[in-house]
């Protein structure tokens, strides 16, 4: 199912064409999911979103590329996206992640999501050495 | 504010005073945060949650301390808990965590919250290829 | 699949056949999505709940009828809601929304997803000028 | 803090003080929460919100008024609703929630939210045998 | 579907075999449903998870087996948990729950989730009256 | 509070004040809230942020300004987010928004909500009538 129709010929557009070109030669991969592939409809839309995924995730920076997809993961799990979550497993195990470390991701998030909850249900206040600004802290909340 | 008064005397009860006094070892630090403090006040939960913490969080394993609080961040953060926000992003800071690394982190947050979004708007099947039992795959959904 | 078995005879019971029959004239079509169906199991909920959907989506008033699809998809994919993200982009498209008002929709949706997500983990205070009320900003928080 | 101004004089609306009253007469106080006073601004959704909520929570049922307040908090918890989870937890104890009763609630929201993101991770298909009916799961998904 | 793949011979694993030997006691069937023998992968994640469900659903306490049941299907609903909304559901039913109860829990659920969102639109202050800690009130939050 | 210190002098950072400079001119107003004050710690970030911001919120486009502003704050309420909440509040009523426009805006996020969780609750499968892709239906979910 979906809400909105795969384009027909999306790479008629030059701008989708443009788009794609980049993520096969960026993910050395001529795979192209169904979430890219609906997107076109819109290719402002799908400009954007790329360049931004691609400016977080593809670009070499400070964090491993694994680290950032188990990020990924704890964020989609978290929003309960499906499809995110899917995608984004597999391409954490695409780039090596081993069924320990899955493990160890999980109970992570599990344990976050449960102490979430807890703090949630509790209401405690903020304690002040959790304050990372002290002007905020003169603020008025 | 909170929903629950907190134990005037928590460490009159030597449960909820092992549990502290565990913490404060495991921990290097005789400073103990309001949600522990006043969840003391069922002593059960209390040790069952400290345990998983403990288990999870601070027993030496695969994943480096850095990465596991800056999940364990991405999850507090999309689910939106205040308090889980505030002290892992402190207890983050004091395991090391640059404003670079900080600043990564809330890109990829924010890139995943954002096709999050977009995905959940699409409702896109997800794609064959994502699906890793094929058992499950022949299974009815 | 389904929590709740779907009635058999549902409007064998006058209080949900009068439901149907102001949907169905209300909506002037005689298809009844399979959520109305099995919400008829209880007489009483099927009527609060549309009572109120009527009121507030069918009945004119300020809003036009697609800007408030356009809300309700909004709040209904924050909320992962499957079936009514599918539900209200249908009745949006029927309304008349184009591809290009989609498209837009969905770059807001997105981009407020994303900056939701920030403003969760820098938990900033909000500033004073926000406040609507000042009596509340006397109020301690 | 608000973001909408605080009706000054909200009962010479006399839509709002019909509400009023009513509220006072069935919860037998004085004390009307800023929730409520804040809602006056537009009688019609003063009216359909206190309707509905005086209907599931205040008129005797098959559940017993406790067991509501739970339910209520438990869902107000998930959804990290802060003004919620603090007047519904108030409600609970004035309704004589123990303090083991409300360290039970809590183990149970916390589980709960804890295998909802092992879950929501692991995406495993639904077992056949939780379908309740037989027609839908003949439906393709 | 799935993120993972379902362990071909879990059982071989004997910390597997104990929890789902307790598993199977403990819940009087020898219906394993899909989520544990998924997490069967991980049989840290496994034992420490089916303890603590072990713990707060099926040893005897103070709330009794079927308003746990509701609780924790609020939680999974609130949190849009496909599989805990079926698991847990049909566990109510397995526990007695009519389709009147059912109609009232979704009518909570319902409510809940509405009036979540207006508090969370309007944003107004907790009043002091919900404070249940007087120390809490006194720190600036 | 906040998790992250103000920069003392943000605009001594050439990208930041370019950010900060062309924010000031689309909006014409001198005023920086403390989201974007805080965001100048990671000047790429910022200049994504407001790049996106602006693309999507302050150039004209098929939808006017207020029901993008409405449609921004039903996103915000449903996932918890304090900040933007009132932030675009303020906007909506800069742009004109009236109690009454904004109590229907308050009864569509409401009543949205509200089914979001009966839906989340019956999982009721989506009708085939909703598909808007033929090629989506016939792709094992």
């Amino acid at each position: 199912m979906s809400t909105q129709r795969l384009p027909d010929q999306p790479e008629s557009d030059p701008r989708v064409k443009a788009v794609f070109d980049d993520m096969r030669a960026v993910r050395q991969t001529d795979f192209l999911n169904s979430f890219w592939r609906t997107l076109a409809f819109d290719p402002g839309l799908l400009e954007r979103t790329w360049a931004e995924v691609k400016q977080v995730m593809a670009v070499p920076s400070l964090l491993d590329p694994l680290t950032k997809e188990m990020i990924y993961i704890a964020v989609s799990v978290a929003n309960s996206c499906s499809f995110c979550v899917h995608s984004h497993t597999a391409a954490a195990k695409a780039k090596g992640m081993t069924d320990a470390q899955y493990g160890e991701l999980l109970s992570i998030i599990a344990v976050a999501g449960k102490t979430n909850q807890l703090a949630s249900a509790l209401q405690v206040p903020v304690d002040a050495v959790f304050n990372a600004d002290p002007a905020a802290g003169r603020t008025p909340a």
